[in-house]
């Protein structure tokens, strides 16, 4: 098959053998899948999440050095099924799912292990179990986007959020329009959203926000203290600084994943008396729960889309999204060569 | 008086002027204060405490380059009475307090500001509010770690344990000894204690651990998953392995305060789900809990007792305090020079 393939930091399209489904999996073709900014940190940045999955047992199942096929939003089409499948889905059925296969009971990631191709590819093999039949309502690109809302609502689940909590999401770009999705759904009555970008702030105010903050312009926390921060940046120093800009009390959810090490001075957070928690990441329900959202239209996520694209536009496209005034999601269609 | 005074990052014997006390606030003479690590940690690694606290109006007010007398752990009498106060206890009458003073509704820390001098020196100036009478019962030494074991309660009761955790402390201290005795208070079923030094896993066991874990022998986590871990270190890269060894799902209590900037691979705790909760202090509820629990023998503390020194000794064993193999607390009497 084709795919755009990360090997030793650089992505190029190259000519892969096509993935063979195992017990359970079934083989999909792709449509669409988003390029997520974790896909640019594993580029740059990927070294220290190899070397602490391979020493714990983790998901991330990767030789930087040998071809990785990334991409883990996507909508597919069923083309064949493994051994012990259900055929519950026929060929032709666009389908999307968590980017998790359970193989000899360890989870592996779609699109962060050598041997599960994500979406920048044109073949995958996905759990039959975790399937889902994407709704004729819904086109790929949005489908394909059903993967950051369910972060979105893991993070709000997972928050507990009290009637009387005022909320701040800190950072504007996919989990962070998800979170605001979520946070939007659950009714919250008070959600500000921080960016240092002033289109980003606008989408966020586009999208539901009650208000936005410039952090180059004001303390993020003039407007009120807000009791449940949510950090979806995921770069160093971002998570120090929320620390130091938070209120007495306040919980902290960190959604951004940092890739690097980060460094943190805690004689904050403990004068404060905060709380940081952290992802563990969406179960099957919120996965089920944004594609239910999307489906029936309660979650839109157009403003996201920027342009489609083929597969050899993939590289550029990835460091493009370094800049906030590009559009939150750029979808690849790796049948576009 | 007679202090041992910090400046300039060493410790001497000084004569300073005589605290005054101001509106609601009485004069006490110490009898004896606890040497804590964190005293040790302000000595060298202070500047970054003062920096942020200044900052953000923090209750460290202190100018590094002038005399700071530290020590907060203490049990004073009570020497004169200052304006507006309610001469509640009487002069001679043995006292102890949480070491805070609210001065212009801002709170400072005793033994962490220039102008509230600690038990390191002859004289202080308390809050009448938080004077506990000292039962007759409880020595002096022995009262002057109602604060550290205040500390233990605060974060044992922060922690809002579950009938089924299972409870792991990270480090065998005081903070690690306070919180294994308000855990053993609280009827915890299951407690492992995790300490490198064999001086310090054998106090644990004799003050109620179930078990004790030696890190560089066996991986902390190896006797079962710990559901909610202590940690009681403070020191850089400890969070980062607690979060590494961590179970999916685990709670981490931070109550090790680490005045260096700190480094965290946060992927580590995103993929495991966890919880990192930091301190805020302990309330005066705490510090009433600690003394009562002192003074009626429920809590006991004589096996963490070792020399009592004067002043001029007070630097020396600070540094002292490296050696894991030394006593938990060595306790300053100013009275003697």
């Amino acid at each position: 098959m084709q795919a755009a393939i990360m090997e030793a930091g650089r992505i190029r399209v190259a000519e892969l053998a096509d993935p063979e489904p195992g017990p359970g999996e079934v083989l999909v073709r792709t449509r669409a899948c988003g390029l997520c900014a974790s896909d640019l940190h594993v580029l740059h940045h990927g070294e220290q999440l190899v070397q602490w999955s391979r020493h714990a047992g983790g998901p991330f199942d990767m030789d930087l050095s040998r071809p990785v096929v990334l991409g883990h939003e996507y909508c597919a089409e069923v083309v064949d099924h493994g051994p012990r499948t259900e055929r519950r889905l026929r060929t032709g059925t666009r389908v999307t799912s968590a980017p998790v296969v359970i193989r000899d009971g360890r989870v592996g990631a779609v699109g962060l292990c050598n041997d599960l191709p994500g979406g920048f590819g044109e073949y995958m093999r996905l759990s039959e179990d975790l399937l889902l039949e994407v709704p004729d309502a819904l086109d790929d690109a949005r489908a394909a986007l059903t993967e950051p809302v369910s972060v979105g609502m893991y993070y709000v689940r997972a928050a507990r959020l009290r009637h009387d909590d005022v909320v701040l999401v800190v950072g504007c770009g996919a989990i962070g329009l998800a979170v605001l999705a979520a946070l939007r759904r659950e009714k919250v009555r008070r959600i500000l959203v921080s960016d240092f970008s002033e289109e980003r702030r606008q989408l966020a105010l586009a999208n539901g926000a009650h208000s936005v903050i410039d952090p180059a312009a004001q303390a993020p926390m003039a407007d009120g203290p807000p009791s449940v921060i949510f950090e979806c940046v995921g770069m160093p120093g971002v998570l120090d600084e929320v620390m130091r800009q938070a209120a007495h009390g306040a919980r902290i959810m960190v959604a951004g994943w940092c890739l690097q090490t980060d460094h943190v001075f805690t004689p904050v957070a403990h004068t404060k008396g905060l709380i940081v928690q952290f992802g563990g990441g969406p179960a099957p329900e919120d996965f089920e729960t944004a594609h239910r959202a999307l489906g029936e239209g309660e979650i839109e996520v157009s403003s996201w889309l920027g342009a489609q694209i083929g597969l050899s536009e993939v590289a550029d496209a990835l460091e493009a999204m370094r800049d906030p005034a590009n559009p939150i999601r750029t979808v690849v269609d790796p049948r576009q060569s």
